[in-house]
């Protein structure tokens, strides 16, 4: 498989750190790409024309981990993220059409239907059509044994792009790597889920209007918890950082993270005090502690899951222009009573991820 | 989230009932409402632009339940259905564009395809998209303990209204007061499922040809059928209706219809003549006998269930302008030879829910 | 319910095989058509003009099995389909909007993904709109006893067109003789899958460049699999086939394929040798050996699988011309290092789904 999948990687797909006059990505039309296609007239020269090629391991142009963006990258999303607002603002009137005649396949191995339908929505938004797959692990060929490869080499003959959620780590990586096709990852199980990353980024500066020289307090499940870490991975990559880590002792952030900070400069500290690290942050990151991960100890959930909420005491001591965010869903680690706080911020984080998603597809579709 | 609630609740939504001068829906997207947004440049000025509002406790704008609409806002909507035909019919020609760039959002916490597919051809009949959520119940949020509210406040971020089915009563309305966008109930468990009750009624005017004046049978589970007592509640706002119950004793209608109805002034009756009644109606409505009422009482579901069957002896009997009408599904109720007599408009009136649908969807939109 | 299914029979909906002077489709709006529709006016009127007619027993403009279609209906389907490479080709520049207006309703009552978005994004690249149900079978009506025959007359209202997968063998045809509008067969359990005979077909016109003349190995189940019955007695309309059948003994090919090839004079011998077929053969067509025929004799089922393996000694011998097809999904029957020669075209085929399922979807609704 190895030449054809090189023959396959080897179609120019510029990173999207790249400058943007080098930016615009081909047509993904199978039909126009030099795969190869149906021979019947002369499959020999067919074959002829796609020898095999060095490997190449590293694709460009899908969306697979949070670390792939530079800060040069992540501005761009951010600027064409925020571009979308007036988009959709205008959705109504004067709808889109940026997308119109492109197919998104939404390849869901299991559910996640906020995460879906913000995809689904954003797309939608640009005047492009979907496909979905809520249940594609009943995919009745995967069910059958059908291989993950097999799968995406039929589905990416039926869409311009797939947005895949996995079980697995590293499926991402591996849709990606036989696709023709841009794939985003829509989280793969404990890896990745780098779109709700970068909404996490993009909220902080647009809500707060800068992104360097940022306090952030970390709250909840630390241990555990996929956005925390790849939040705190991808803000590192800006200056003056400071985070302040909040958790109870069994769901701590693990030292990769810790040593991943230190390696990049930024100040971090563990606190046992939310009242206090309130008081000084720009952005309260609350998380839910996750209690499918404590097995049968229900006791030692019980204890992490109360030990620290995010209430009116802490936006008594909140600065004014800070925020309180959440990857949602929540239970009751934030109370009620914050929501209607201007300060609140998670309904809009949620929100963000609409933007984030059509900045994404525009950008993987049709370029800047 | 008093204030908050308030705040999104101060919108200006009028009820369908006012005179149409004041009945355009202003936009409903989020990002040009004057709600708490993004506040990156002035978070407090933000604030300051939503301060505490008294509560407004009944929502407009939404479809939560049959008694909300008035005879003038009835005939609105049968105007409006009635249109609905011919936009249908125009559909490969010339097709309507009217909710050209609307997205729905049905957000279907138990499944009801029937009543799922006939609001999403709606809305594509009308130009709109659609975002699907058969299984909102496994909604991954919901399952982790979610609650709706939270869910609602981030659907609404990528929809412009939500088509919402739930499987416990008063879910609609906690929705609509929490949603800026339109709600409307799909069914909400032994509630309401008013956009049935509209289509009934809307058929009768479209089979006779008038609602005042009508002779109606009811028949079958009148206890328990959702669909019988809310059509007993819009009938009544007509003049000289006469409504006939024919039901086995297990299942007859309970005293809260007949004391409204009492107290409405309408006329009705108690039958156990079947071929009587039918001899006499404009209109036989006949219902399934739900056997999961039955529990382990199979013996009293058998005897209930053969009792009243609508059959070639009511067809002898029953005038010939009049009509046997049925919610669907059936199951042997009424006989397959009953289906291809003119008289049968049950599956017209399965046809007369994508028009209301239709109708609603406008109205609530862009509006007449 | 004779009378009526027969007036709603007599609908002009001419053979696809027709010259293509009288194969335009009229118009499937339900509106438009002479069935008995609400009937506010004239109710008697309207049943005279439906009068009983001679039953019509056989339903055109539908697509129910492979063999109703001759060699002049193959041709034109082939002719469309190979349009339809282009018109996908110009979706992003210029998307087509022959079908725009057009509403599909996909009605599965088991899934098969592959096939349902096959469906679906034919649909799409065509300009037209889906109603989608993947779990039809829970279709809450079905499951409290609904018809096949009254779920169809309900979603009949709300589409222009119905796929229909199935789990039930003569289910599709049920449906069709319902149905005013077009049904498409997308399989009905052990019954008929024809649109995947069609993709088989025309992918070996399209890969080799003729039909007449073709030496076809089949290979692997073909006791149980569809695809392989419905493929020989397809290629059996055409000149000088010549057919091998390489099996395991426990799956080897029915007597009733063999007498039909017998009947029409296509040639056909069993081989135990796929080294010697695969030298002599335009196209292998492996299939996957069934596990779940073989019940709890998992050892036979063990020995069938491993029998014959598609790999790079059956590349070595076969012809530079010839190809490998498989309707997938595959397990290991082919090794996937066979996936990057030029001969391997189930990935093509699969395309090639595509393409027929948009010519016939375009077939249906407005012709050629």
């Amino acid at each position: 498989m190895a030449a054809a999948a090189a023959a396959r990687a080897a179609l120019p797909r510029p990173h999207l750190a790249l400058p943007s006059s080098a930016r615009r990505i081909p047509s993904v039309s199978l039909a126009a790409s030099p795969v190869p296609g149906p021979r019947a007239a002369a499959p020999v020269a067919a074959a002829a024309a796609a020898p095999p090629q060095p490997q190449v391991t590293t694709r460009l142009g899908d969306v697979i981990e949070a670390q792939q963006f530079d800060r040069a990258a992540l501005n761009e999303i951010f600027e064409v993220a925020r571009e979308m607002e007036a988009v959709e603002r205008g959705s109504h009137g004067a709808p889109s059409r940026v997308l119109e005649g492109y197919l998104m396949a939404t390849l869901f191995y299991e559910p996640s239907t906020r995460t879906r339908l913000s995809f689904e929505a954003a797309m939608r938004r640009l005047g492009g059509e979907v496909l979905t797959t809520e249940n594609a692990r009943e995919f009745s060929s995967a069910a059958k044994g059908e291989t993950l490869e097999d799968t995406i080499r039929t589905v990416e003959g039926y869409s311009d792009i797939i947005v895949l959620r996995h079980f697995e780590s590293g499926a991402a990586r591996r849709a990606a790597d036989t696709a023709i096709i841009p794939v985003i990852n829509a989280g793969d199980g404990p890896g990745q889920h780098p779109t709700q990353a970068l909404l996490d980024v993009y909220t902080i500066k647009r809500e707060i209007g800068a992104l360097d020289g940022i306090k952030l307090g970390l709250v909840g499940d630390l241990a555990n918890g996929r956005t925390v870490r790849s939040l705190a991975y991808l803000i590192a990559k800006y200056q003056n950082i400071k985070i302040y880590f909040v958790s109870p002792d069994v769901v701590k952030m693990k030292d990769d993270i810790k040593d991943h900070l230190n390696s990049q400069g930024v100040e971090w500290e563990e606190s046992s005090d939310l009242l206090e690290v309130a008081s000084q942050c720009d952005v309260i990151y609350q998380t839910r502690i996750q209690k499918e991960r404590f097995g049968e100890r229900i006791d030692l959930y019980e204890a992490a899951r109360g030990k620290y909420i995010v209430d009116k005491k802490v936006l008594d001591v909140l600065p004014k222009h800070a925020v309180i965010m959440h990857p949602l869903p929540r239970l009751d680690e934030i109370t009620v009573d914050v929501d209607s706080d201007p300060r609140a911020a998670y309904f809009r984080q949620a929100k963000n991820g609409l933007y984030i998603r059509m900045a994404l597809l525009k950008l993987l579709l049709v370029g800047h």
